[in-house]
């Protein structure tokens, strides 16, 4: 086999996923991944677990593409079903797979699971394909090739598939087609709604060579820049993309916080990190969540000190020490309570830098002046402390959301200053 | 149109879908609500934006199903495409409606939006279709009839389509076609893992009469169970599947938190406001997760004071007032420590109840004695303190939800016992 620039279909078999019990992410991953190995995926189809209809849509996927990728209908409990048809429909039997066998045993032993027949019975396969191993569940994957196209079958449980895909099947069929190299680098960058970043990069965007692509991926908060160019040498490629983004960083340099998937709390924890530094944090309308996003670093205890949450405005006044007369005059949302707060909670909890939110959520507690998704950050540190204003929407979940990120990210303004400074 | 028992199938258009760029959650949300409404769905499709692909795949789609929902591919940048498409693939030709074109002068009025152009050809419809009012965008949807069968088209945006499936469309499905009245009944239990719930309950399942089925929908420390029936009398079926559910509590009394998608937050959120009482929190592990999701709820600053998040040991010493010695002598992880930073937190926000989580969420930091996974979880209110050890598994953020679902579940707990005691 060495066709040029073939194209893929995604057959999911499950009723689960017709009445919406599950959502289709397999069919999601297995188009990102196809689409970053330069093999376009040009339907996915979903079915429910019946034979005519796996059949019929087979027959009519390998009318359309070269490649059709199948997953689901391999559990332990109606394989029969989905391997007869396979193997009906390219006339050939069933057979017992030893090295499955193994493969299968030695899986429910280190689970301490006890043996039944139907685990056995997954190690029956189609004689006409060629396993895949599964590292992570009982049932195998399948392989098969008819008049120059590729039928992959795959189980669905989403973590079982992937492994699948990455370390066998992309790698089998980019050897199986001849299909050209992609480079692609993702800017993370926060802080610049997507409609003004699209007009502050126009002049760059317009001025991308020919075959580079730009996309937008914009989520609450965070948008995501990525470029891509596909062609004959991967290095030169990726030397292109490379400078495209370097140029890129140049024209908006505050926004952007890091490439390729990273998080903002991990890059502030990177940053606290490098400099053997730590930081504490006040909330009132994010409730938690700046600190919640903080934490899910792993190891982040060597530079996060913890929080005060302080929800009821007494808790301001007693344990952040911020005088009830401030609160009263400006309001809990204000710039002089937010900045107190800052310079407070970095002075109990002993950390090199501190960051403080107050806002207002919503959906009640929206006045004229400060109307629903008015938020004040604050940011303390041995320079003294500075605070910001923003308005975050009338989506309480979104509002919370973006105003943690925005604390992060003002938290890294502030770390990277410093450094410079 | 009389026909009865239809069957539908899903057509998304959108290359964002087939790259994984989006994840196809209106196929999912659709597929539930059809099969709500008594109408299976038997095929989702996702095609590109391309004339072609749309044509074949509804030609193909009208030789299966009764009714074809199409998603997507109405953008004000590209909606001349589809439109055409289906206005070419009825015979009918484009014409302005004076409705639609007032729907989107005074939506774009409302949001500050200029006109242009492209927003005013949106108003352009196939004239053989009724048009879908859109509350929420400017993309009107389109209701077609051929042959006895009704193709609709819809926006891609979810919440545009939403609104329309629900207050238009499935009520003139269910008029233009007879399908069975189905009751369903979610019970949302909490505490117990599917596996022993199954067999808590397997007498009780295996009595259900014939028709009603039981659906196991578990998510990380949440299990739902679905009950559902179908047949002719809607009142006489919501009676029996509410006798079913009220013999299910009695069996699990201490598990099940609620009905029908309501959260266990929100229930702890009722129940404190029945009683004008509040809680205060003090994390270690959960790292304000907890607090995040007590804060998650509109209102919740009625009834919560705030969190202490010690996620520094010298935090819990200082501020929660455990002393070093017990922490030296028992470790951060423990009966002893968590009891005591549940009894000081209530103290020190002067809440009526009061959570503590401290444990080992990982990777890191497990021992023999206390692996990866290992938590405490301690509630302090007017009778005391209690507390109990929970394993919530080797997955850093699942170990960190389950526990913060934990907290919350184990203080319901505490507020129905002091209710009943």
């Amino acid at each position: 086999m060495n066709k040029t620039n073939p194209i893929a279909e995604i057959i999911a078999i499950g009723d689960e996923i017709l009445i919406g019990q599950t959502v289709n992410t397999n069919s999601a991953w297995i188009g990102q991944r196809m689409s970053e190995a330069g093999i376009p995926v040009k339907r996915a189809i979903v079915i429910s677990d019946d034979p005519t209809e796996i059949a019929a849509s087979l027959e009519e996927a390998l009318q359309r593409a070269d490649i059709v990728l199948i997953t689901g209908g391999l559990g332990p409990t109606r394989d029969d079903l989905t391997k007869n048809t396979l193997a009906q429909f390219f006339g050939s039997t069933l057979v017992r797979d030893d090295q499955v066998t193994q493969d299968i045993l030695k899986l429910l032993a280190s689970r301490n699971v006890p043996m039944i027949d139907l685990n056995l019975d997954q190690a029956l396969v189609p004689n006409n394909c060629r396993v895949i191993r599964n590292a992570n569940g009982t049932a195998p994957g399948m392989w098969f090739e008819k008049d120059q196209q590729v039928i992959v079958s795959m189980p669905g449980v989403p973590y079982e598939m992937k492994v699948m895909m990455d370390e066998q099947v992309i790698p089998a069929l980019l050897s199986a087609f001849k299909v050209p190299a992609i480079v692609r680098k993702t800017i993370m960058t926060t802080g610049i709604p997507e409609s003004k970043l699209a007009a502050s990069i126009a002049d760059w965007e317009l001025s991308l060579p020919e075959g580079v692509s730009l996309a937008y991926l914009p989520s609450p908060g965070i948008v995501k820049l990525r470029l891509s160019v596909s062609g004959e040498n991967q290095m030169k490629l990726r030397q292109l993309i490379n400078n495209l983004a370097d140029q890129l960083v140049t024209i908006i340099p505050e926004a952007v916080f890091g490439y390729d998937d990273l998080t903002l709390e991990e890059v502030v924890g990177v940053l606290l990190r490098e400099r053997k530094q730590t930081v504490a944090t006040a909330e009132s309308c994010t409730g938690g969540t700046l600190a919640s996003l903080i934490t899910r670093v792993p190891g982040s205890s060597d530079y996060y000190k913890g929080s005060i949450v302080a929800y009821a405005n007494e808790i301001k006044t007693t344990f952040l020490k911020v005088p009830g007369e401030m609160i009263q005059a400006h309001g809990a949302v204000s710039c002089e309570v937010v900045e107190r707060m800052a310079t407070n909670i970095r002075d109990i909890f002993a950390g090199d830098y501190a960051v403080a939110i107050s806002g207002i959520a919503g959906p009640a507690g929206g006045t004229t002046d400060k109307p629903v998704g008015t938020t004040w950050i604050g940011v303390a540190s041995d320079d003294g402390v500075k605070s910001a204003c923003y308005q975050m929407g009338e989506h309480r979940e979104r509002t919370i959301h973006k105003a943690a990120l925005a604390g992060l990210n003002l938290l890294r303004l502030s770390i990277l200053k410093d450094a410079r400074g």
